[in-house]
């Protein structure tokens, strides 16, 4: 378990900082398996189909690699956070094919962060993310708001509220 | 098998066309399965920390939303359709917890819709996809940009191309 302490929070994403996280491997059943629960278009499927595509060969669901994406996001600061949960997302450009048998990593940018005006407990974080292959190629980009627990307003709360 | 004549083509998806489709439960051991495999954050798997989180109960990682409604996207009208992918997303916004038992149904509506100039044979299409459950809350929105071959560009292959 780690502490209030150790954990992540609004002020340590600060504007600019870089996490860098990952090292997921894509795995060929996975990707046939979350195609055929989630997305059956046959160049996800089928292996002629995919060669006959505009994919060039089997490749991941756009939406599976977002899913993987999160996975690493997870294991990479999320669940060693203060996060509590995301509005949504922007953004999102699938650029080249996730094959299986690939390596993804991600590199996550700080854009923007605030305090919440209406919640001071929390802050609000925009970052962007970068997903890439072993060959350096970039296969996913996507942008969102996060939600942050405030270090500084836990601290804060034996203090008395200022007036007004 | 549909003929190419049957299947919905880039002309079909007129501007403030809707179509509406879905229908999927959401399955509580889907929903576990699924934070387990890509977003175990505890709120999403674990029913003590999910009633004491922001999201008050156990509800779908919003990636989970989003598979299930590529899925009910494929059934309501892709599979049947010239798609050949789409190359993002935009504006995914996660509105209201997704909880085990819901029934969810996508309201998709033409945004706009025009010929590549890069590549006759495709139209590109941008949609709004509204995700409701069975209480008529929007859960989930989001909007993007789809490849449609055209019906037009396959019958006029057999013209010969106009100089210049």
């Amino acid at each position: 378990m780690s502490t209030a302490e150790s954990r992540l929070a609004f002020e340590d994403f600060q504007v600019g900082r870089v996490f860098e996280f990952g090292g997921r491997q894509v795995d060929r059943d996975e990707v046939l398996a979350f195609a055929a629960a989630y997305d059956p278009q046959p160049f996800h499927l089928d292996e002629e189909a995919a060669n006959a595509s505009v994919l060039g060969g089997l490749s991941a669901s756009g939406w599976h690699t977002c899913a993987m994406t999160m996975r690493m996001m997870c294991d990479g600061y999320l669940l060693n956070s203060t996060s509590q949960g995301s509005p949504g997302l922007d953004n999102i450009r699938w650029l080249k094919p996730v094959r299986p048998g690939d390596t993804l990593n991600v590199r996550m940018s700080i854009l923007e962060a605030r305090p919440s005006k209406n919640r001071p407990q929390i802050g609000l974080v925009r970052s962007q993310w970068e997903v890439r292959n072993q060959h350096g190629d970039t296969v996913l980009t996507m942008e969102g708001w996060g939600m942050f627990g405030r270090r500084e307003a836990a601290a804060g709360a034996e203090v008395p509220p200022a007036a007004g």
